[in-house]
């Protein structure tokens, strides 16, 4: 049995984390499994090589970033193989150049395109644990890529794919995805399992455990994926496919502070101003969530949210443009959050919606805006009755640690 | 004309020493000149990464220190890309796995064999500065390996040799070698030029500008090498074949304080002594400088010095094995220092030796053992006497700054 392990920055700060992670990785040798363990850098380090490079230069080359940037891995994953040897047990470390891993050439946000190297499966025959640098590949070029944000996380489940490991477990500092934020809603409680799907929905509205790259990834290539903490060992949550787990309504509650309600109103009722007004917004590299739209007989007006830094910039850009796409007012309100349920069960659950809408009116709340996906409903209320949602919406739902719908 | 700078870990240790650097470079590159760059890792970062290694391990698997240090050096060729960048030069940073360096497979400690990437040339041919990692190379297996003590050095004389530069200039922080240790003779001077073989000799013999190993090999690959400050960019010293300068009898004093006098004596004039003995001091890993022996009827006597840290192990070695090498007595004596004439010239001036016995007995010191080479003559004098012998050797050969012989 083959098993892909990730450790994030934090489990492999300073001694006493590796020797923490080291026995973990020991323990699952031990099993008589085979095991690849994908390491970030330690700690600080990306953010101090950055700092390093921007003493130097205001805009360094992305290129020369990523040469930079890569040794914070190399470093973690030789320390390591330190460490296993130490206790003992075989253990080699490899680097993106020495494995194989070719990604798309974008310096700073690479794709993974393959990993095709003999290495690896010629390691694991000989007995050894297997290091690998996280967070990056090699372009068509032969230079080292870096794979942005939540790389780590891509890296393994890439290698659990091309490597058909049973599993790849994604070791962070929370013990799980919970059903919602646990600072919001005390009564959040840990999933056993959550399809990939509902994960999706899960990270984009701010349950950030898993990065969705990893997340597309692992529905793509079908690998079980599990996210459990480094500290407490417990299991953690698995993220399998929809059709392995027991359906059920919601899994879970997802909100987020970062939300700004643009409201456009247009003269005519124009052909083409949908097209025109996300064209200009979409020249200006602002990102639009949740749009809908209102057709009457003399005007129509379309209603978007977009993060609150974008704000002002979205103000601007649909300013200059008022003659052009025929605007007669703009609005906008930074006072919103948005509250989202999630789950794949929802399709085929009729009166999900209802429910969700009875917890916030006997909460006393006023919904602006409604969005919905197949496995997923969305809706803006008053950024000062957020907490208050969450949580209505929470129990209505009954996900509470003592009605766990997963157990 | 191609030129391979190299600069040492001192040289690019801050922001400021980097921007320093940046610019010696960016002046041979504005001159029209190909340049290929080798850097070591940033000041401290060796040590600090083995400290790593050490907190973790007292016994660190060396392959694994291998991938842990050459992190330090490729930080140093993308910091200096980045800053090369800044100012508007074009530059791309190269790792050993990157431009094919192939050593032989010893961790820690490998030999290059083989430069053999067309990586650096296809740079170079579209107008760029190549910056490439010191210090080490890619073995057979595909794993990482360092070169060891002066590996750097070593990579760039590699280099410079594979490419077939021009010239290999060493940039460090002394402005070359001298005709003796600054320090101990007040009026050393620099000298213009130096041949291989002399420079071979002054560093053996305590004039640690160049590690050997970099000698050596541009000896035999006849590679133009340069000794340099990167802090006074001054002319430095260059290192030749002895064919292209002229010849004088001395072209410098050496002194090493580091020694310790061993005197054996025999009970019987056996044969095969001398193997059997130094075959034991070899078997306990001891380094043996000077030999003399003394041959009389009833007993031979072998003199010999160790390094002063290999002391200790001499005595207790050698009373181990009293028996099997018949030994009557052994003494030794920490107290001395050896002073070197080093010139190729010499074997073709008689009287070298006289004038440095003469200088030695007009100062009033004791010479307890002499060793000659065709380039070099050693004596041993008094701890004591070190500074006053070295003044007198330096001056009798007229090396003083006022008489400097390759001016």
């Amino acid at each position: 049995m083959l098993i892909v392990q990730k450790f994030g920055g934090s489990s492999v700060a300073d001694k006493e984390r590796i020797m923490n992670v080291a026995e973990i990785i020991a323990k699952t040798h031990n099993e008589g499994k085979k095991v690849v363990v994908i390491l970030s850098a330690q700690g600080d380090t990306t953010d101090e090589l950055l700092q390093k490079a921007a003493e130097i230069s205001e805009n360094p080359s992305e290129r020369e970033v990523d040469m930079l940037l890569a040794t914070g891995e190399q470093q973690s994953v030789a320390l390591m193989a330190i460490a296993l040897n130490s206790m003992g047990l075989p253990a080699v470390s490899l680097n993106a150049q020495q494995i194989g891993i070719s990604t798309s050439s974008t310096h700073g946000n690479a794709r993974v395109l393959n990993i095709c190297g003999e290495r690896i499966p010629a390691e694991l025959e000989e007995g050894k644990i297997v290091l690998v640098t996280g967070f990056q590949g090699i372009n068509e070029y032969g230079d080292i890529t870096t794979l942005g944000r939540g790389g780590s996380d891509a890296s393994a489940v890439a290698m659990a794919a091309a490597l058909g490991a049973e599993l790849c477990e994604i070791y962070t500092d929370v013990d799980g995805v919970y059903t919602a934020d646990p600072r919001i809603v005390k009564n959040a409680g840990k999933l056993d399992q959550i399809s990939y799907d509902e994960m999706l929905e899960m990270a984009t509205l701010g349950a950030k455990v898993l990065h969705n790259r990893s997340v597309e990834m692992a529905k793509t290539h079908n690998v079980n994926m599990c996210v459990r903490s480094s500290i407490t060992k417990a299991e953690g949550t698995r993220v399998v496919n929809s059709g392995d787990i027991e359906r059920h309504a919601v899994v879970g509650v997802a909100g987020d502070l970062d939300v700004c309600l643009v409201a456009v109103r247009e003269a005519k009722n124009e052909t083409g101003s949908l097209y025109k007004l996300f064209s200009v917004l979409a020249g200006h590299g602002i990102n639009v969530d949740i749009i809908t739209q209102f057709k009457g007989d003399s005007f129509s007006e379309i209603t978007f949210t977009v993060s609150k830094k974008d704000a002002e910039k979205t103000l601007k850009a649909l300013n200059e443009n008022k003659n052009h796409l025929a605007i007669e007012t703009i609005k906008t309100d930074g006072s919103m959050a948005k509250v989202s349920a999630v789950g794949v069960g929802m399709a085929s659950n009729p009166g999900v919606a209802a429910k969700m809408f009875e917890a916030i009116y006997e909460c006393d709340s006023e919904i602006f805006l409604i969005t919905t996906t197949e496995i997923k409903i969305s809706v803006l209320v008053n950024a000062g009755d957020y907490v208050k949602v969450m949580n209505a919406v929470h129990e209505k739902f009954e996900l509470g640690r003592t009605n766990q719908i997963t157990k």
